[in-house]
């Protein structure tokens, strides 16, 4: 099967490009490789093909999507903190490029759109672990814009005969992901003790999260390539709902290093709880357990202290 | 108090106009009064004040919003069968401008946002009557985005503090309809009679629509007023499902002409069966009757062919 990944260069993206590179699928991945090298698929090697560009650019977006039997869209310019204070970004960078991908691909014959929405932001508050079922009302800006993104999901089904699964995520983690500081909590806090700070947290009893290890989420999300055919939504989370307290404490055991740590009020961009029922997804892999956060947590931080460690002297290097 | 009613000179916002002024409120109307007179206003003359501007024009839309209380967004620049045709109308021309109508609102101090959605878009296929409690599926574009901007008003509410109402009204008829051929059935019939036209019946005796009319839509619109700090949803529909042919039938006992028709099979940007269940809103108009179809119909026949009829030597007039 030909299948493309867009942003397959990232931190969801690329464990999702292991896993199908893994059943022997021929891959290509779309993303910027703005060093010409890629960060995290260079063990894949002469496994899969690399083409370099712009999602904004039509052209480019497709020459890729040219013979491709589905397309998996990890390409996502924003975070939830960030779209907190500027609506529009999420119409300029994600909505309408997004759109624009799934019309070039109704042209181009493919015959499937995978999506990773978002479990955290499209529910809106909810006290109860939800289901599909669930109606979602989400309030920020990021949320919003990836419920509308899986609605047109919708409209091009019908409009040109294009499948689509939409896998609404919990909060991944897990080794590759991107120490952005403004979205992943335990990404951020790795962050911080890298560079000596204390770390900053959020929240509070109440708040319950659905971590989830981003290889399970790359796993379950091979799922679309069953059935070329066939339109679905599904949770993708652990069902497990962890408190911020909790967590640290898992944290604790994991972090070599003395933890200091500022306690803030939980921000407006943040959803207060949210745990995902996956019933459904998992009803496909009979026998499936998901990796825990303590299994997890200890492959994460060495892969994060081997990638940012020496990050300020790697600054310094490229910047002569 | 006062208040704002953008695109207030239109069919809804005219007819909303009305009852705000009658209960003696300050009324503003922004609109485009292109010809510098109001097309459906005239009537209230010096009772309401007529700001003529772009709704896209942000300095206009500000100067607009000053000192008011409450602002009615009427404005709409697409129609559910055209936005079928290029999704990208609705981002630019209603999300985007929706989007900066609510930052212009916060930053103003207005207090409430009212807000017209679509109950025959915004919900997709449904079989049943629906309250405000199932899931909405939009598929169509414009449905899609009228469900977002939804979204994007408990945006504006948890970032701003601007409290908002959402009205999902069913499918308006009456008096001062626009003959646009691409939204509105009886409406699009009316014009078809006058130009001597078969009409067109697009469905079948499954397809079911909730007619309500326009006057009872503006009527239960004005319990926003009743306090501006509430923010609420709002099913606006009969609770009445009437197929096309029905439809038909009650529409020959009205027109005064000959009707000759071809049936045609239903459009995909059309919703299969809609029926909105309004328990909500009546909830709070105790002893309220919905007009029917057979009493309103009359009144909207006669407007129309008073309006349009001699639009042809109207047309020649002004080109001189």
């Amino acid at each position: 099967m030909r299948i493309l990944v867009l942003g397959g260069d990232g931190f969801l993206g690329s464990h999702l490009v292991d896993q199908v590179a893994e059943l022997g699928h021929e891959v290509t991945v779309f993303d910027r490789f703005p060093y010409g090298i890629s960060r995290n698929l260079e063990h894949l090697d002469d496994k899969i093909k690399l083409v370099s560009g712009e999602f904004a650019n039509r052209d480019m977006v497709a020459r890729a999507l040219a013979n491709q039997d589905i397309v998996y869209h990890f390409i996502c310019a924003t975070n939830p903190v960030e779209s907190w204070h500027d609506p529009h970004v999420e119409l300029d960078e994600n909505l309408r490029t997004s759109i624009q991908l799934f019309e070039l691909a109704e042209k181009s014959g493919v015959r499937k759109i995978v999506f990773p929405s978002s479990g955290g932001t499209v529910y809106g508050p909810q006290s109860e672990p939800v289901s599909e079922t669930v109606t979602p009302r989400p309030f920020s800006p990021y949320g919003i814009t990836k419920l509308a993104t899986e609605h047109f999901l919708s409209y091009f089904r019908l409009h040109g005969g294009v499948s689509a699964d939409v896998f609404r995520i919990g909060n991944a983690y897990g080794p590759r992901q991107p120490n952005l500081r403004s979205q992943g909590v335990i990404a951020v806090w790795m962050s911080q003790i890298i560079e000596g700070e204390a770390i900053e947290v959020y929240g509070d009893e109440t708040t319950l999260r659905d971590y989830i290890f981003v290889k399970d989420v790359a796993f379950l999300m091979t799922h679309s390539l069953k059935n070329l055919d066939s339109s679905d939504l599904f949770n993708v989370g652990t069902g497990i709902g962890t408190n911020i307290f909790e967590l640290l404490k898992i944290f604790q055991t994991v972090v070599d290093e003395p933890i200091h740590y500022t306690v803030r009020q939980r921000r407006n961009s943040d959803n207060a709880s949210i745990v995902l029922d996956s019933s459904k997804i998992l009803s496909h892999f009979p026998g499936f357990r998901f990796n825990l956060l303590a299994q997890t947590l200890p492959e994460m931080w060495e892969d994060f202290k081997m990638r940012y460690s020496n990050r300020q002297s790697h600054v310094e290097c490229t910047s002569q």
